[in-house]
């Protein structure tokens, strides 16, 4: 008789109609949270993963292409980045990219929920490696409230949240980037995480919207992230004035996705993007 | 009691460890044919979709941005692209597109498998829609025979390739790239699908090298393909003379993902990327 094994899947629903399974070796953590569903499985594709609330939000294997972009592209066209705030990012990935950059003064984690910090200094030590860095400041609170008390402070904010539903849904309307604007000092800069245009067209055309409302200069970049719904992500930039297309340096220490040319590269939309873009509202 | 509908999917298997599963409407085909086995099965999330032993080949709502790069890297940075063949590709995704050229004399569509040719032109009437234009010469047989008997002829190979299994093996190997270069003219070039540099790095890896046992000139480009493994995709070039990543001419009809932006911006790789092409063999 042949040797048989379980055959144990976790499937994340990206959609509705479309999911995607990956093959476990383990469930490593699987827990409710005061704010949202916990699971830490370990799979033979991507190695370990992190859900929240059933959705993917790192992998050990393709991390590092939504983290770099996340934190190079703005660290590489501001002036002169010293003071940032990450919103969301409780796993640490974006951190450990922003202090890769000598002009940093001080980042501030602001993640609703602590336990995903946790989880990830236990379970990532790869991707939380720089939480622990004297320049990083961790604060486990709600940054809608936090930003609201900040003005003229940071040079960068890059907002890593989940997706927009439940308490992540107002990070992407016009009054958290109106508090984000007034928490920016001259020649700030923010970047967020927004989305398939293949699978959430809508998203990505709001969060623009949105955005356009408050920043004189409103810019998408995209690039690869396969764990991601479709693969195909977009980052939505708000500027109060350098050009975030235009890298002015390289990272000083080595990258995986990121380059100087892949900055401008990313840049570069696919036309079915920029028609996205340019539609009329109530069109 | 409450309404219930059944609950109908298909699952691609991408790799042994990782599956996408795409939510149906409908089962419009489902045969084996000679080669292999044929469904075509209409979803929610992509519209109509046919997959060939498994694997998706094209969906109605992506198959343009595969389709695309495909034909226009090569059409638009050849010099005089006059005669073109396409190997596999009997859905004439890539033949439509490559019809878009006005310098295009003749293109010859040589497929194994002639029922995909025949589900093409019955569910997916936007992709076969050029199967039938004058320029386009389908030859229903195995293209390594085919190739083998041109000398000198032509200006394009496009090669629209299933993975490199079974009777597709022989479409990633040196014998066959060496064929293709007997049959480019001066200043000739081919073009193939490559494979996820995440999901089969290995094939990533060993087509470029196979095509630079042959081609004196060989280049990597990639794209978004959201239901191709892990979204992101490779084209591997290779050249007599031309430069594949300089486009000299824009396509003359109205593209959805290919710009001449995005051809240039589709050369640069991300540095994993080329650290993977870099690498010493038996490293």
């Amino acid at each position: 008789m042949e040797k048989r094994t379980a055959d144990l899947w976790v499937t994340e629903y990206q959609t509705g109609n479309m999911r995607l399974g990956l093959r476990l070796k383990e469930i490593l953590c699987n827990k409710q949270t005061p704010y949202q569903h916990l699971l830490v499985v370990d799979t033979f594709e991507y190695g370990k993963v992190m859900l929240l609330d059933g959705a993917i939000q790192i992998t050990e294997k393709d991390e590092f292409t939504y983290h770099e972009m996340m934190a190079h592209v703005l660290m590489c066209s501001h002036p002169n980045p010293q003071r940032v705030l990450v919103v969301g990012g409780g796993d640490g990935g974006t951190v450990r990219e922003v202090v890769k950059h000598p002009s940093l003064e001080k980042v501030f984690l602001v993640d609703i929920d602590e336990e995903v910090i946790n989880a990830s200094r236990k379970y990532f030590p790869s991707v939380s490696s720089e939480l622990d860095n004297e320049k990083v400041e961790i604060k486990p609170m709600d940054a809608i409230k936090f930003i609201k008390k900040m003005r003229d402070y940071f040079d960068v904010v890059i907002v890593d949240s989940t997706d927009p539903v439940d308490f992540a849904a107002g990070l992407f309307k016009s009054d958290f980037y109106m508090d984000v604007f007034n928490a920016l000092r001259d020649n700030g800069m923010m970047i967020a995480q927004t989305e398939s245009p293949f699978a959430e067209a809508d998203i990505v055309k709001g969060a623009y919207d949105e955005m356009s409302k408050v920043f004189p200069i409103v810019k998408l970049c995209w690039g690869a992230m396969p764990t991601y719904p479709t693969g195909m992500w977009t980052y939505t930039v708000g500027s109060k004035g350098p050009d975030p297309s235009k890298p002015l340096r390289d990272v000083p220490v080595e990258t995986r996705y990121y380059s100087r040319s892949i900055h401008e590269a990313s840049f570069v939309l696919p036309r079915f993007v920029r028609e996205l873009l340019s539609e009329e509202e109530g069109k």
